[in-house]
């Protein structure tokens, strides 16, 4: 263990660039876990913590769990409580971070093979896209497409917002969505997306038997026209009222449940 | 219109007061929104602005909108942009409020007539609460029992994550919220709670032809065992991996969809 004191450290500084930059993200193919339970939903799922970070306060408040998370780690480093501060975007960050690898990215190929794929495309908020990422694990929905304007799939915020379920689904960028629209489609998978255009039809119309694309889009500006050109489907959720309507989170949970896998799900 | 300089205006520390503390709201029957968005929603709605607020900046950036509400509005305040910030929980406030009446509260025989009702019991996230009321509104759940203990759903934050959909729905407090879900057991509602118990059913395997309530408790505590034991049946949502679950908004959305009066929606 090493006890780390100084702002200038440059190990600090390193694991720093990690949280805030996707940019060294990318180069070190590493991501940052921020929180207790986050870190030992890793340890559970069989990944190595490349790097333990723990404040002088966390390992006073948690003493098991820090026991637990540096027997699975490669190195580990004990910090002061404002250095902890200074790395957590949280109010009031638990104190205990850690450093793990980023899964590879897999391609359209890859992913047009699943039975349930959802699609991101344009979400910029780090918690929209961690919270769809969330439903879309519990639901059954196991591969992800991302366009390459969605919020970092691998920061701090959207792990947190995800609860961590990103590494147990495989996850697609792509720089031109409608593109890879248009290969799943040609993999024989049924591409539908979210829209409230005047020919979509309601989610419950969708035949269920065939492998399915949900492309959903943010809230303010919806899916891109050409995104929606490429998609077999329009499709929207009946509502009560025209006034009224879901937020995109809450849409896309209720539509990935509506055309779940049944035989995923238990 | 009056113009207020000064931070010391009592016009102006009284609807700082309305933004900020419930029991000043309680005592004027006023709530506040904050946003252009909310405000002309409230005039479609019909609803009468007692007053609205308007910042310098933002009369020059939404002129046609000032105008609008300006027209629907008793008293007319203009505050200096700095004075907007200190009203606002944003980090970029519009500069935009309106006070208008809180509709009357109701109670549980009332609400008991209603087809599907949604319980939110020890919520204390507005955002949570906002969130909930909001998809419950679209879904044709449009009746609402909260515990005393949740998140003021007439404070600004709670009526923008709802986007004001709780002024379409009817509102009852409880302070006794297990003795109230009895209430509406004996007015012939079946009383469903979301819950991870061991004889909870699926969802789906619940009969739909009878009037519904829904109860949720609060992502980390879960509902209160005296509440779970009031309800007639436990449910829960199919899901993939045990590791896996819906946050609880999304949970909450998915329930209700799943829950909805089909002759409702469209």
């Amino acid at each position: 263990m090493q006890e780390i004191t100084s702002r200038d450290n440059g190990k600090l500084r390193a694991f720093m660039a990690l949280c805030r930059e996707k940019k060294e993200r990318d180069r070190a193919g590493l991501c940052v876990l921020d929180g207790v339970k986050i870190c030992r939903d890793a340890v559970m799922r069989g990944q190595t913590l490349r790097q333990l970070w723990i404040s002088e306060d966390a390992a006073e408040r948690y003493p098991i769990e820090t026991v637990e998370l540096s027997a699975a780690s490669d190195e580990i480093f004990m910090i002061r409580s404002s250095a902890a501060k200074r790395l957590s975007e949280l109010n009031s960050p638990q104190g205990v971070f850690a450093a793990v690898e980023i899964p590879a990215e897999t391609d359209v190929h890859d992913i047009a093979s699943h039975s349930r794929i959802l699609g991101l495309c344009g979400l910029q908020n780090p918690e929209n896209v961690g919270g769809c990422i969330r439903s879309a694990a519990a639901l059954g929905f196991d591969a992800i497409l991302l366009s390459s304007d969605c919020a970092d799939v691998w920061s701090p915020r959207t792990i947190r917002a995800a609860a961590g379920t990103q590494f147990s689904c495989r996850v697609a960028v792509t720089s031109d969505f409608a593109a890879s629209v248009g290969e799943l489609k040609n993999a024989g998978v049924l591409t539908c997306a979210s829209a409230l255009h005047m020919d979509s039809v309601p989610v419950t119309d969708i035949e269920k038997d065939r492998r399915l694309f949900l492309a959903v889009g943010s809230e303010g500006q919806g899916l891109p026209d050409d995104v929606v050109e490429a998609c077999e489907k329009l499709i929207h959720i009946p509502m009560s009222g025209s006034a009224e309507s879901l937020n995109a989170a809450a849409a896309a949970a209720v539509m990935m449940w509506e055309l779940r896998d049944g035989s995923i799900l238990k």
